[in-house]
């Protein structure tokens, strides 16, 4: 029923990455309708003219973003105005130039590609896009966010709730650590027992009843638990801190990171021995566990998480591969916890050895503070 | 002649940011080919079978990416079977468990969606690719990275090398402080013509006669100089730090990053004056200073920025609103920069204060090593 147009050369040439595109269908499926469709174009007069021509024919509501700026490659307003010269009504732009264009009766919203234009000038037409739609059914979804679980070890029971809630409908999004069920049903009702099921079967590892980060839930519940948090990074090189600090609020709790990312800097600012660096290596048990102490003592938090490890692609030995990461993390005057991070891999590439560190470590403190469910096995002695 | 398809309800409903296609095209891109249709598509047998049955009956090559997991909502490969019961190809999956597919007659390349499985899976099937394509026509490319430069600054002279040379098609894509501009021709020669035009005229803020991150040449010019660099992050958050490190061989120059989110680490780590916070507030050109000769005094490097402001959405006063972010960054020993970031707004997003704030230090401590050039006006003098 609605359908996204994305306008942009540099959207087939992949110099851009299409978060337009993605955070309208998110919030089109949150209001309960339904993307049928979604294209990328070309600035190419006779493309944008037949494409758009061929959205407006199937689709109640088109949205096109991108392509409306004052340059040179800039089309849209060309092509629409052209293919539907009566009705046009300006969007004002609140935040930059270009003026967004709507034509109420065919059905077509034209945005700017610039996303938080674009963001604000979707939030102005919603009550239209509301109001022509007045008449469709509106679909219900639940999302919950389970931490510490396999995709494979989640699949069989969302199986065995098909058989017998077969009214909706499942998604499974894996993300580095942690994953999102997604249930979508045309009544709510039957959403509320399947999450009561879910819920029950993996209760500990139940992060969320939404789609939710590892540092969101952990962000939610030190401002509950009104708790501090710091952090001592090397590998993760910042990550973890930047992940808190993209959170509003993270003010309220979160101290601060020393990213100790030379040995001169794990010794004058974490304190950590010279001797255990030379003994052990930058990367070991030894000093993971002094950065933590030497966090602690710097910030005085009640949480914090120390990390080291070999991000790569080089740095890495046949003792010590490339993915090998020791954390701690605890509470201020307990037995941290200390261990690898499972799963990553020497095949992993630098980034994703780092994002999947950060997830581990943010849900893992997280479940610790929840549950008392400690990350290592060890630990549970 | 190359079309993507990108499968799965997460990108159609927004859950998931659909980095493949960007990595697809940009590939393909450089290749010299052309993609002319990117779609995505929902796990939905019947809209399947016949989006890529259309793709196939246009496009010399059709990749599809997603849906080939195990779980019940992959579909791709029961639908891929169906639709071209021969020919098929097991393609290895060298990093998860899901095998691409490959119909080497019809030109359809199936790869799984998980993006380091589908990318390495990608470089594989390059060969096949190469050999199926070898009669197109091959468009050639120049990226060039400016930086400190509005698009309405650099349009004028596009359009009047348009009228030189009007075998290149140009195009801008700004991104919050530096700029790329995309040349491309069915020959070289013009476009090295064009780009003697562009780096003449805008020499001192040519960051890369390619498409660059202003962290991506700050790190080549420091490794070249064999010069260190460490930060002391307030608002930025470990986003400077994350950015360098995100990087790899930035351990080389790279020494560390104090994020000090709260004044007492502000003061007990770097060494800000208790009484400095409380005369002038945490968000001020004498902390900004304060922070910086903490951070040189702390890691000993060559070079340091500190970044203090107020990203929002909370936290803005009349006097200090959302936005204001005082920076500063020099050279060991020298006189330091002090001053605003420039462009940041109260209108803005938290991320997008952030983002900003740190391209622009970045692209100004680049453009102060390599150029001598201060990033405020008041330096000059």
């Amino acid at each position: 029923m609605i359908e996204i147009i994305s306008i942009g050369d540099e959207l087939l040439n992949g110099s851009t990455l299409n978060t337009n595109a993605k955070y309208l269908a998110s919030q089109i499926f949150d209001m309960g309708y339904h993307v049928a469709h979604m294209t990328t174009l070309p600035d190419d007069d006779d493309i944008l003219f037949a494409g758009i021509e061929k959205a407006l024919s199937r689709s109640k509501i088109v949205i096109t973003t991108g392509g409306l700026g004052p340059t040179l490659d800039d089309k849209t307003e060309e092509i629409v105005t052209k293919l539907l010269p009566d009705g046009l009504k300006k969007l004002d732009n609140t935040i930059g130039s270009a003026s967004g264009l709507l034509f109420e009766d065919q059905g077509l919203i034209v945005l700017p590609g610039v996303p938080r234009e674009m963001e604000a000038m979707w939030q102005s037409v919603q009550p239209y896009v509301k109001e022509r739609l007045a008449s469709e059914i509106l679909t219900y979804h639940k999302k919950i966010t389970l931490c510490h679980l396999p995709e494979l070890s989640v699949d069989p029971t969302l199986r065995e709730l098909k058989k017998t809630l077969p009214a909706i409908d499942f998604g499974i999004y894996p993300s580095y650590g942690t994953l999102i069920v997604r249930m979508s049903a045309l009544k709510p009702d039957v959403l509320e027992k399947a999450t009561d099921v879910i819920t029950a079967k993996f209760s500990t590892q139940v992060m969320a009843l939404c789609a939710c980060k590892a540092e969101e839930a952990l962000h939610t519940l030190l401002i509950e638990e009104k708790k501090t948090l710091s952090f001592a990074e090397s590998c993760t090189g910042g990550s973890l801190a930047s992940r808190i600090t993209a959170l509003a609020d993270a003010s309220t709790y979160f101290l601060g990171s020393v990213v100790s990312y030379s040995n001169s800097a794990k010794e004058q600012i974490l304190g950590v021995s010279k001797q255990t660096l030379e003994t052990h290596g930058a990367v070991s048990e030894e000093i993971a566990r002094e950065m933590l102490e030497g966090v602690f003592e710097k910030f005085g938090s009640d949480y914090a998480i120390s990390v080291t490890g070999i991000a790569g692609p080089s740095g890495g030995t046949k003792e010590k591969p490339v993915g090998t990461v020791w954390v701690a993390l605890g509470k201020k005057g307990e037995k941290p916890h200390i261990g690898l991070v499972p799963k990553t891999k020497s095949a992993h590439k630098r980034e994703t050895i780092i994002e999947i560190t950060a997830t581990f470590v943010l849900s893992s403190l997280w479940r610790l503070i929840k549950y008392g469910i400690p990350p290592f096995e060890e630990d549970h002695d």
